[in-house]
């Protein structure tokens, strides 16, 4: 077969493997042809191959490239001093009455134009794909208006022709109530304007909701969920991070790709996410820098089969978080993961819950190759290491990046 | 005056404020000679000044290089493995009787020869002088036998020919008791033995002692320390971080320089170090890896008025970090440390905690210029994000490193 580049020398986690583990494969290679995986497998079982191109690994690892798919990229401001504050023994209230909390980060995000968000944004994308992500999610939902929703959107998608990866926009309208509105009449607009809008441009691809007694209700989310399908956009859900709203089941009920934080989920919630093949989405960074002590229900989760994915949910308030290995490593620690788990939580599962499991996050004939290349011993460096990048390269679409 | 170099276009953390905290400078520069600063502070009553090189920090932060005062950096070996299979449900019992845990660095470490060690230790010091450290403490305590203690710190005092970097060696025989011997025995070689050899050879400048019931009683900490004295060395300990032993208070009754994890100490272990003016070494990487629950007297500490250092404590077994800024982070969400103390705690106090408070750790006239310069909005940042480094540059007795 010819193709146009194969990678030598290495072995890889395929994620591909019948018993959803790593799928490891000592002494293996991977084809590309086209920008998609030819053949990834044994070295010696490998098809005859005239490749353009052969590059030796040294015996490094091959993975999927990483997916992030839970972020709040892009934005704008800085919360430092909040966090500064706080430790200082300052409250929520007080910092929320000094115009601080998330209506800090709207403000400067509607403040700032598009080359100016850009450039905020620029250093955390590259923090990520130097530890290498080749797919990640971006929010909306500091803009908490049409105009302002549409450039955090364009700016997020504009990412990808200054950087070789893959952005996957979410409209989040449903972020927060702006300030100085009624969260009804605000939702009615998020569903009336906000959403077709955004759908007939094609600016995103799914609608997500934060539901939560500090955000919006059930009944609300549920209303989101209904414009979202009417426009053709998938649903996912905030739920279950401070409180059980039911959120879970509800936006499962609606076929989520995924409910995210679900520290609070109960059983219900469970059975319908397995119903309905919902992904559950862990933040345990958002968990730590919160200092939360409800950890999700991982063993039920895990005993229902639910797929699980782990993100960064980097984002200004809750997880200024820009390393995916570091979220790993707080998925083991904190969440008890398996280091199986949390390597298939940024990728195979993480795919999954982007609705793109056909597509990336496996070493598999047929999907885009996308490659990490990591100087380790085994896979498990990966999540043990805390503050250490042991990427050797990145590969997008076949092409080193 | 004449000078090599002046950093201009620069904000500045001098960490030498009357007030102890971070002695911030707008608009400040700093000036070198020899190797030394020869001058810091606001640009605006600076002297005038001749310098053969001027560099324009667009704006960014200047503070004093980081110095990580407690860490195992020199070791061979990989125990990921061990995470993957704790977090498996595998016993830490099992897993010691399956040659896991210290004794399996220990036989790693044992293998080596001088340039294995070497090779395998330096990806970890790049990590830490990627983050803008210029100065570290490395303990031995993995050879665990006079030839095998001696190559490690040999191994350590080597890396700082290899790197721009200052390295402290710390002489750790006493760190767990070497399989196949008994403790009392074993603290007698290291005391008539081990101790007067690495003084003869000037290979350690400290002797440090893990204090703990599974590693050595107060009363061989107290043998050990009046052995390190004897032979003109500083001496330390690792205490109370799984219980009080009240070894803080008998290192400090011997003028320890400082007293690390101290987890569990007491109201009179606190009076004792104020007294002898030794530095608590706060250690919160371990603390979360080892998730541990019990957080150091940090606000009996801070009224008392003790020196708070903090570090990495990178080592394998608990604490495989290698980011000082990930270390600040926890110390601030873990510890509840403010930012000023972060940021001293890795600067100041750290090289107060090496007995190097009049040399390094602040920008001051007379200091060695080891700078570390930031692209941040302000030193909180340094703090509050997660896996982000924005390191600008890094100056090692005045020279870009
Ligand atoms: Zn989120
Ligand atoms: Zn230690």
């Amino acid at each position: 077969m010819h193709c146009d580049t194969v990678w030598h020398n290495a072995h890889l986690m395929t994620l591909d493997a019948a018993d959803g583990g790593l799928g490891t494969v000592r002494d293996g290679i991977v084809a590309a042809r086209d920008g998609r995986i030819l053949h990834a497998g044994p070295a010696a079982s490998a098809p005859a191959l005239e490749a353009a191109r052969r590059i030796d690994c040294g015996g490094r690892w091959i993975g999927p490239g990483l997916v992030d798919c839970h972020t709040h990229l892009v934005y704008a401001g800085n919360r430092a001093n909040e966090f500064e504050q706080r430790l200082q023994g300052v409250s929520y209230a007080d910092i929320a009455r000094a115009g601080g909390g998330i209506v800090s980060t709207v403000q400067a995000t509607r403040a700032a134009d598009d080359d100016t968000l850009t450039a905020a944004t620029l250093p955390r994308l590259d923090a990520m794909l130097a530890e290498g992500v080749t797919t990640l999610e971006i929010k909306s939902g500091y803009g908490l208006g049409l105009e302002d929703e549409r450039k955090q959107l364009r700016v997020a998608r504009h990412l990808a022709q200054l950087r070789r990866v893959e952005v996957v926009p979410t409209f989040l309208g449903a972020h927060a109530v702006p300030p100085g509105r009624q969260a009804q009449e605000y939702i009615d607009e998020v569903c009336d304007t906000m959403i077709p809008a955004i759908a007939v441009e094609g600016l995103a691809e799914a609608v997500d909701v934060f539901c939560e007694n500090i955000a919006f209700s059930r009944a609300q989310a549920a209303q989101v969920f209904e414009a979202a399908r009417r426009h053709g956009l998938a649903v996912k859900i905030h739920a279950e991070q401070l409180s059980n709203q039911h959120g879970a089941e509800l936006a499962a009920q609606h076929g989520a790709l995924s409910a995210d934080h679900i520290e609070h989920l109960d059983a219900a919630g469970i059975a319908a996410m397995r119903a309905a093949g919902t992904v559950a989405v862990l933040l345990p960074a958002a968990f730590y820098f919160t200092r939360d002590t409800t950890v999700p229900p991982i063993r039920q989760l895990r005993a229902a089969g639910v797929p699980l994915a782990l993100a960064t949910d980097s984002n200004p308030g809750t997880s200024p978080l820009t390393s995916p290995l570091l979220a790993m490593n707080m998925g083991a620690t904190l969440f008890r993961l398996t280091v199986d788990e949390c390597i298939a939580g940024f990728t195979r599962e993480a795919a999954r819950a982007l609705g793109r499991h056909g597509r990336i996050g496996r070493l598999a004939a047929g999907l885009d190759c996308d490659l990490a290349i990591w100087d380790i011993d085994a896979p498990a460096d990966l999540v043990y290491r805390m503050g250490f990048n042991p990427l050797h390269a990145r590969v997008f679409r076949g092409e080193p990046a």
